[in-house]
């Protein structure tokens, strides 16, 4: 059996010293666990662009296609500010997720509990929360026709559509009801039905593909705007929350402030599976490449972990490792290991980003 | 000088009882501070569906359009369920709000100190919280053209258009700056400026109707997915907050839950000026008609009180009264008096709907 092969795209900022820490962990994961992976590595965003002219080549695209998982660090920095918009930093993970098809964008919101109290919500509305928002990520009003600002009589009139067709909702329902499955098997879906057509064909095909595929998976229907007094109420009635593009933009962000640690938090970006059965994925964190504090080692890699746990999980099947490393994390959050960034008002002396990494595999080592 | 005239529009469940208290407020401003109105009343919803067979007759439609402002109670009851669409209780406030055109939903997310225990939040992120959201109510996503489901190729699509031109943005916007200098003079407005064209052309109007008509009003934008974030981290940071219908619909509600106390929110609805200066205007609670409680004294009246207050600020340009009001309610929650919906886990013994009107209407005569 040949090892399932992984992409490495550092980025830019602090992408590549997250991304050192996350190499430790894919080291010892050959080391001790002889579990290996085909780890190739590329650019991405400004550091490719003052390589080659572009944030993403096509030899790199080509090798995002052809691997089982992409892992980016962070793309961006103030000296790419001023570059066209065609090679903007970011128009390298467009590229990525846009060509790979990436239609289910997984965000999960979980809180450890020792960071429990960086949350603006009550200790024990957030402590323990683990929810994970599906938000449809390729289709409806960012990226409906027609758009634009339009002359109309004496003024101009600004337009976007919304429009979602049904194979596309199937696949983002599909997506959402297997992630339950590995969970705790409810999903519930967001829109405004109530009010808009496109919500209620969201609702009828979600309810379709739950009743002739998934009908051992708890389903409900909430409108949008009730989901999010609910997840500000009690965020832990949840375990998969499945939402369209601009709702799940909105949800997906309040759920991750929620937490109180947006620093910590992983994402992936699935797609249609390939020939092995593997979907097509990337992974990253969510925070950015924070240029501010880039190269002096005081970044937390915990965030670009997780997202290497989540690839272990989703993409390698490997859903044992990915627990085993996240309680790696969760021990060392508990014994007090601090990022500068983990530091709440009453100070205390931060760790630097190896510090955390080597933490994290002394915990991995204590696992076994 | 005729005094201002007052429709009120009890409808139904919990409506007229909590309308009654507000009855006793309108007194006590003509007993004790010579504050006169012409009060006038009618039906709205299933009670004028029962009596005349619509949810709204022309008759009290013509009244609405020709008063000072409009205070509505609730609307809608199971035993109306199963009614038309076309006479359900909702359609007779739809045809005010759409008739007046009130396009600015002002919903205030305001947190009484007594009453910050309620919130999910920490005590300090919310205590004292004083925010109002103005939420676009008669364009956007919810209305614009075309919308429907369609069958193309083999498949169907659901499609809605998002729609603003710049003259809707522009009264809105002037909305939110009016009432922003009566408050603390600062304005957020948010969109997604970033993916969406109809966002650009908000931003852009926004800026303008300030830059010419407000430069002395502080104002902010921000991405509504952020806003989202920032509501839930810190909302004190905001004073008033402009956005479209679709955002606001989901802001506006996350706002209200992050108060803890839903039951206890007023909104208004605004359009444009008439010819004696004053605001289209209707004022209601956000809370709906509660059947299950109708008739039984036990409703909190405080929403309803609130609404009334709204209208003592914003139709009638008695800020100080409202804020005597106001006032009166926060003493009376601090001493302690509480309906059956403001009692927590520990218990306690409620009081009832007329009994909190007295005591609000004893605490106004103890701020005499
Ligand atoms: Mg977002
Ligand atoms: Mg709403």
């Amino acid at each position: 059996m040949t090892n399932p092969s992984l992409l490495i795209l550092p980025g830019d900022g602090i992408g590549p010293e997250v991304m050192a820490e996350v190499r430790k962990i894919i080291a010892w994961y050959g080391d001790k666990r002889d579990v290996h992976f085909d780890v190739s590595e590329g650019l991405v965003g400004g550091c490719s662009y003052d390589v080659h002219g572009t944030p993403l080549t096509d030899e790199t695209m080509e090798l995002a296609q052809s691997v089982d998982a992409v892992l980016l660090g962070a793309v961006g920095g103030p000296q790419y500010d001023n570059l066209d918009f065609s090679v903007k930093p970011e128009r390298g993970l467009l590229r990525l997720r846009k060509e790979m098809d990436l239609y289910a964008n997984l965000r999960p919101a979980q809180c450890f509990d020792a960071l429990a109290d960086f949350s603006s919500l009550k200790k024990d509305v957030v402590a323990g929360l683990d929810i994970m928002i599906v938000r449809e990520l390729t289709s409806g009003i960012y990226f409906g026709e027609p758009r634009g600002i339009f002359k109309e009589g004496n003024e101009r009139v600004g337009i976007n559509t919304q429009r979602y067709t049904e194979s596309e909702i199937e696949r983002v329902a599909r997506s959402a009801f297997e992630l339950a499955r590995r969970r705790n098997n409810k999903v519930c879906s967001m829109e405004k039905a109530n009010v808009m057509e496109s919500g209620i064909l969201w609702r009828e095909v979600v309810q379709r593909v739950h009743d002739t595929e998934y009908p051992d998976v708890q389903l409900s229907h909430m409108y949008a705007d009730a989901g999010a007094m609910q997840l500000c109420r009690w965020p832990k009635q949840f375990d998969v929350i499945v939402t369209d593009n601009l709702f799940g933009d909105l949800l997906s962000d309040a759920a991750a402030m929620l937490t109180g640690s947006l620093g910590m938090l992983p994402s992936a970006s699935l797609g249609a599976p390939m020939a092995n059965g593997r979907p097509k994925a990337m992974y990253e964190p969510v925070h950015g490449s924070a240029p501010d504090i880039a190269g002096q080692g005081k970044a937390n890699p915990i965030a670009c972990i997780l997202s290497f746990a989540m690839a272990l999980r989703y993409s390698f099947d490997m859903g044992d490792e990915a627990t085993r490393l996240e309680a790696a994390i969760e021990k060392v959050l508990a014994d007090g290991a601090r990022t500068g960034d983990l530091l709440g008002p009453e100070g205390g002396s931060p760790i630097s980003t190896a510090q955390m990494g080597d933490a994290i595999v002394a915990a991995l080592d204590a696992s076994l």
